[in-house]
């Protein structure tokens, strides 16, 4: 953007006298936006241009850790988390910096012990942290007490969520009503909420709901009130226009090439529509047009392949007919796909809003969201429809003992005791606040990792993620190597995919052969005329007369595909995977069901196993599942080990 | 979507008392929605599987027709126009059917003569259309005299539309203020308009803006009012709520798949916001879901590849910071790209507001839109910074003659001056109604295209589209074949088309060669299993021994391309079109500075012109562009002729 380009722009983005009330802005483009849209791939490298741009624009905050960026970085990225918050703060000094807390998960999925959770909110404060959006998948605050308490004993801002969640199509009914929410903001603030955080991750709050319960919150809470609405359903740049004219103090928004689709609405739109109000931003459009110059051209192009495009819509009304977060319901679907049951889809609708009742009428994000929708499936593929719950997962278990919280209704009690008999933990439920049973953790923690970590930072890395945490310390510290799938994308590679693809659609390209056997000293080249095209194919013959090479390996044997035409031709095909069938023959393979990360064996080879025994822990949807043997048997022939990541149906191994 | 998931749904869409005003919506799906997203490229055949369901919705109307479809159906989709009309008719018999008429443009890009416009609103009367959106890119209603009269006697519905256009960054300011608003409402009532619509073209009209402007139109007129306002900004949504709080008539939407971005906001969302409101719309969220879900699946993956993905951003901030149409300011861009002076960019920016201004503050929109926008680039271009307007478009000169009506504020003496220097129809313009300086048009039409116009319909096809009309009754008549590139897409290419990208991206695909050589005597034939298919395959030795040939044909002369290490072998390339450079040497060459279609040449071999003389006419951009003659001399050598379409730098002709 120029100067002179600003010129046309005219000066109404300048120097304009402050509104009365401003509305207040937190920018979530460098944690929400990319794990909205991006898979969470964001890298600090690419943050950096554009942070201290962002500091000047005039955000309340901007948004920049937590949530999933922890988990991503050191899995997916080969980055220290810890890094990135020390790193972005040296580019934006003004702007406080937002992250999202998860309560007691952490930036995890499970509870952790006080011991980490203490230790990981001190840190992040000392890392530079300034305010923590805490948020607890039950609303159960009773999660919240011991971050909190570390919060404030760091000077930090405490800003306390309301998860938002329906009974209903719309606000109302008999469970999440207004009376709801509002005596959760006072519980909030009995805690010592600095401001409240109505959470709306699925794009479920409509305008009028939200314009009433923003005038109801003013009524009877003094501390700010901020809104975060997910664009997902296409309600949320309306739900905010309401907010604020309801009086919401701050809203969340994305720059624009992270705003949209299961994102939040873009700022500019709002900058623009309240102009010359008494909530005006204040904010100078044409400082954020030049942000977003910047993203297009210069970072996102390396991003746009992990854009969802499977879809022309780009918000999902499957929220406003379900009331569950979008992404949930793809969750779901994929999960479905891989077990070829697609077919039970309707099935899986109707029998989530019962499960979800059964569970206490919980609301559904992460962790919660998962908890519900893999029991859901279960519920659907394994029982008949008279006998739910036969097969019940470990995180239902937990959540029926009580280990996540206290739900919003009681559980089902006849759920509850089937999830409870047998649970080791025991089989009466907690109604303490759930950290209470669980034992320190750092120490073992400590023990187990060793030397691996050097710091608090690198334990607390191990202690919410024991095997990709390992994994990472392991990179970090040169004591394994980098695998390239962890390697950044270069804007080069970004061009030169986009020119291939490019091509392919014009049909300028054509399959190659997958392996490149060595060229024989006999080799001749002829042009064939195939399928109306011209290739140039190397021959390599194999024998008396001109043979040819397939452009393509045939996956049929050989024999079948030699050319009538030419008997004694031999098509040359790239070597194929020599699996032969007999050595897998020694026993019932264990297949995994859905692609996964193995967590750990809970078997050995030689292990004496019965029918429906737990044998191994494979990671899918940030859900374990513990896989269970398909017959009696002896265990053989384990060849993977923690960390490994499997595709649907690698064989895990074979019960003899 | 099935019955179970309706039932998860709840019964909040069905058999709700009706609202005690309910908001009206008009799907734009059928027209805008495509136009805006897919080039207007969607089929007949594509809409027929929807038409039925769209009628059980309860819309006010459907918008089916108009604006571009009449232009690309017949051009590129080789499908009659008048066809759709009647072909979606006998689907959707309840819902009226909404059609947008440029005035005295009709659906196409100049002024027609009163006989064609009549009969363009007869025609279309009969042959199904119920409501003709009337506007006009001035505004000056003396151009919707001729339509609405007959609009009227067919007893049809003439809803007058005021553009939308700004004089400041917010409505306001000197020009186009509210007054000039209310004051275009009472005009429009004054001729009989049953409706009148807000044309936010632009997506410019902002939330408060359409509130205020909608109380003030309620206060001073009493037929409905309709708001059309696209999304490109992405301020619409909200703009919605907002005049539907200010007492809006009716809405313009999409179905979710042809929803945002440069088109409408979704309707599922709006449904959901006014649930149990006085403004309920009364729809039945489960019978859009059942839309969108065939949309999706059966036939948008077809239209796919037509959405603009250049960008991440979903919406264009362009327009906020310009007050410009967001695809005026990417067709100066790609206008730029081509003739090389993309950087000249800021300039033209810097330009346009000016341009703008001097041709009387005209809004911008079809055609005003690339009017505004063809003689800034020239200016910029071609003009030195103090001789502005030494290249005048000839539409620029229509402008100034006052061939397009009247401007809000007087053009530029000056300006108007210099274009109208030798202008033909005289250098005094015109104050009259403009269409009354047109002689009748039809019969001269029909005298051009004899029988091959069977009927009425056809006739106005040739007359407002002479070169690409003719084309098209020549296909439908079979006196010209039909190319390949009109053809239907199919589900199949799609799904091939998607592996290869697929492929491309996994780095499966290589480079083949473009030109396809000649078969020699030698060739043989096989028949060759591969990937699972059956192909015959002809092999073509290309020498005694092993040679390679190039990859890619070489345009260089034949003899250079026999590759040095085989002088026996000769790589055969595809006829490559033999023009020696000696050829070209007997003048000086006149090139298309821009890709387009030959409309006519003004001149013939042999003729005599000097330089500036225009040559011939190139429609580019929906533009007529007279280029004219670099040098003095005699046309030699054209190749071209009426309907041509040209490359950019394609030899025109030569002056000798």
């Amino acid at each position: 953007m120029s100067d002179n380009l600003v010129m046309t722009a005219m000066n109404y983005a300048s120097d304009r006298p402050p509104a009365s009330n401003p509305v207040k802005i937190m920018d979530l483009s460098l944690r929400d936006g990319h794990q909205s849209l991006f898979a969470t791939r964001g890298r600090t490298e690419d943050m950096i241009p554009v942070a201290e741009m962002l500091d000047e624009v005039g955000f309340w905050a901007l948004e920049t850790w937590g949530g999933a960026t922890f988990d991503t970085m050191h899995r997916f990225l080969n980055e220290d988390p810890w890094e990135r918050l020390r790193t972005l703060k040296r580019y934006a000094k003004k702007t406080p910096f937002s992250m999202l807390l998860r309560a007691q998960n952490l930036v995890g999925y499970r509870n952790y012990a006080d011991d980490v959770a203490t230790a990981f909110v001190d840190r992040s404060a000392e890392n530079g942290m300034d305010i923590f959006r805490t948020f607890d998948a039950l609303n159960d605050y009773r999660n919240f007490e011991t971050v909190v308490r570390q919060i404030k004993k760091s000077g930090k801002h405490f800003q306390g969520c309301i998860c938002y969640t329906l009974t209903e199509p719309r606000l109302g009914g008999d469970v999440y009503n207004l009376d709801y929410y509002v005596g959760k903001a006072k519980e909030l603030v009995d805690m010592g909420s600095d401001s409240i955080c109505i959470k709306d991750m699925a794009g479920m709050i409509a305008p009028y709901d939200v314009y009433e319960m923003v005038k109801a919150l003013k009524a009877v809470v003094t501390v700010p009130i901020h809104l975060h609405s997910h664009f997902t359903s296409g309600m949320a740049s309306m739900s905010q226009l309401k907010a604020i004219e309801a009086g919401i103090d701050i809203i969340d928004t994305c720059m624009t090439p992270y705003a949209y689709r299961t994102s939040h609405p873009a700022i500019e739109p709002l900058v623009m529509t309240l102009l010359g109000t008494n909530r005006d931003t204040g904010f100078d459009i044409r400082k954020l047009a030049a942000i977003n110059e910047v993203l297009e051209k210069q970072i996102l192009p390396k991003y746009k392949h992990l854009l969802d495009d499977s879809k022309i819509s780009i918000i999902d009304i499957n929220v406003l007919l379900h009331q569950t977060p979008g992404g949930m319901l793809s969750n779901l679907v994929n999960q479905l796909r891989e077990m070829d049951a697609l077919d039970k889809i309707d099935e899986v609708y109707k029998e989530l809003p019962r499960v979800r009742k059964d569970l206490g009428q919980i609301p559904l994000v992460t962790p919660t969201s998962q908890i519900v929708g893999v029991q859901t499936v279960n519920n659907v593929l394994h029982d008949t429809p008279e006998e739910r719950y036969k097969m019940i997962t470990g995180q239902v278990k937990d959540l029926c003992y009580g280990l996540y919280g206290k739900t919003a209704v009681p559980i089902d009690a006849e759920v509850q005791k089937k999830a409870l008999k047998g649970y080791p933990r025991g089989e009466e439920p907690i109604t303490c606040r759930p950290a209470e049973v669980l034992e320190p953790e750092l120490e073992k923690a400590k023990a187990e990792i060793g030397d691996l970590a050097v710091d608090m930072d690198d334990l607390l890395i191990y202690a919410q993620f024991p095997v990709t945490g390992r994994k990472f310390l392991e990179w970090k510290y040169g004591r394994a190597e980098v695998p390239a799938s962890v390697k950044p994308i270069t804007m080069e590679s970004v061009k030169k995919l986009d020119e291939l693809v490019k091509k392919a659609k014009a049909g300028e390209l054509v399959e190659r052969k997958t392996d490149t056997p060595a060229k024989s000293e006999r080799v001749r080249t002829f042009n064939v005329f195939l399928d109306n095209e011209y290739f140039n194919v190397e021959v390599d013959p194999t024998g008396d007369v001109p043979v040819m090479a397939a452009p393509r390996a045939a996956v049929a044997p050989v024999s079948a595909a030699a050319p009538v035409a030419a008997p004694k031709a031999v098509v040359t095909v790239a070597a194929a995977p020599n699996t032969s069938p007999a050595a897998e023959a020694h026993g019932t393979r264990m297949l995994a069901p859905m692609p996964g990360m193995i967590i750990k064996y809970l078997k050995n080879v030689g292990d004496v196993v019965t029918k429906g025994e737990a044998i191994v822990v494979l990671e899918a949807m940030k859900m374990e599942n513990a896989l269970v043997a398909p017959c009696d048997g002896i265990v053989k022939g384990i060849k993977l080990k923690s960390g490994d990541t499997v595709a649907k149906g690698a064989v895990l191994c074979f019960i003899e």
